[in-house]
């Protein structure tokens, strides 16, 4: 990148932050915005910052949205019976794919991770539990990857639910193990939501 | 994408609009500029904006600049008698990564592609002759890739350089035809330059 104009290295040291991209395809991506129309590379600006702006965490499920309680939380033709617990807003992304599931959902935005210093209250634990004790739910299902993790934070939810009476599950195994539940195929996920097991 | 909050959804429109950049990267990167630090995010916005408004054409040789000449144009280390064709600003950087070419480059933005529309008038061919009437050049090397359109475009230009009694050469084969110039290893590309020949 040297010998590149300082604005253009700058915009490619941006573009190289993203995961997954390199320096090389992040050069290529600098480049190419440099040939957009004007009004084009304004609009993709502005939508970063009207992204930041707009998007915080729903009140009640913790996902992103734009209003104070999310569409999925707001709509009525859902059960509230029902609460998957997910990892971030991306699996609640790939859940919606499936149109099958007809719940609520809950993002711990993160996983309990002691080697990187995350803790049960670095995510979302505690909203879930203050959610259980004003809403009457039925069934919370851990839909976390699974991975150490992953299994280490269902667990560690599960048994912090026992006194609470509430059925607690797992989703079931047939997603690849080490994977992850986003790049899962609907039929996996789906065959993983039907045969959940109470922990 | 559906169930996205409209910011989020145009957030990830736009990265999805990159080259490479499939619809599932994009949800992806879109998710994590919303997970970075309020700063970092407005500071890639800005750097859109700046490299947009900052870089423009070299007067000289058409390659991406912020100033009025580019850094290789005004570099007093390097010899104005050879100038390397290229078609875009990232086959500079390629040359330039050798660390061994001392010429002149020059940009054309392009490559004549009359099914795509592109004629020698879309592209700084006017540029380069304006250029060789002021500067008295030993050398013109035609480094456009060795595609169809690549080939074309070196052969329309040597015809037009020839009344002008400059030798014109082209890049060694050595760089396999069908290929991307942007991509060549280093061996290759200089292998490629050695043996350059006239056409």
């Amino acid at each position: 990148m040297s010998g590149l104009p300082l604005p253009l290295r700058k915009l490619t040291e941006h573009f190289a932050s993203l995961p997954g991209i390199g320096k090389k395809t992040a050069q290529r991506l600098a480049f190419y915005l440099l040939d957009m129309p004007e009004e084009q590379a304004k609009s993709f600006a502005d939508s970063i910052l009207e992204a930041k702006k707009a998007i915080h965490n729903c009140k009640v499920c913790q996902n992103f949205t734009d209003k104070e309680i999310c569409d999925i939380c707001a709509s009525p033709d859902r059960t509230d019976k029902i609460i998957c617990v997910v990892e971030d807003p991306k699996d609640v992304q790939a859940f919606e794919r499936l149109q099958e599931y007809k719940g609520q959902y809950h993002v711990l935005h993160g996983l309990i991770s002691p080697l990187d210093g995350v803790g049960p209250e670095h995510i979302k634990i505690k909203e879930l539990l203050q959610r259980l004790q004003t809403t009457e739910v039925d069934e919370v299902i851990m839909a976390t990857n699974p991975t150490i993790e992953g299994e280490a934070t269902a667990m560690y939810i599960s048994r912090l639910l026992k006194p609470l009476q509430i059925r607690v599950s797992r989703l079931a195994f047939g997603i690849p193990v080490g994977g992850e539940l986003e790049y899962a195929d609907n039929v996996t996920l789906n065959k993983a939501l039907e045969n959940r097991m109470t922990m």
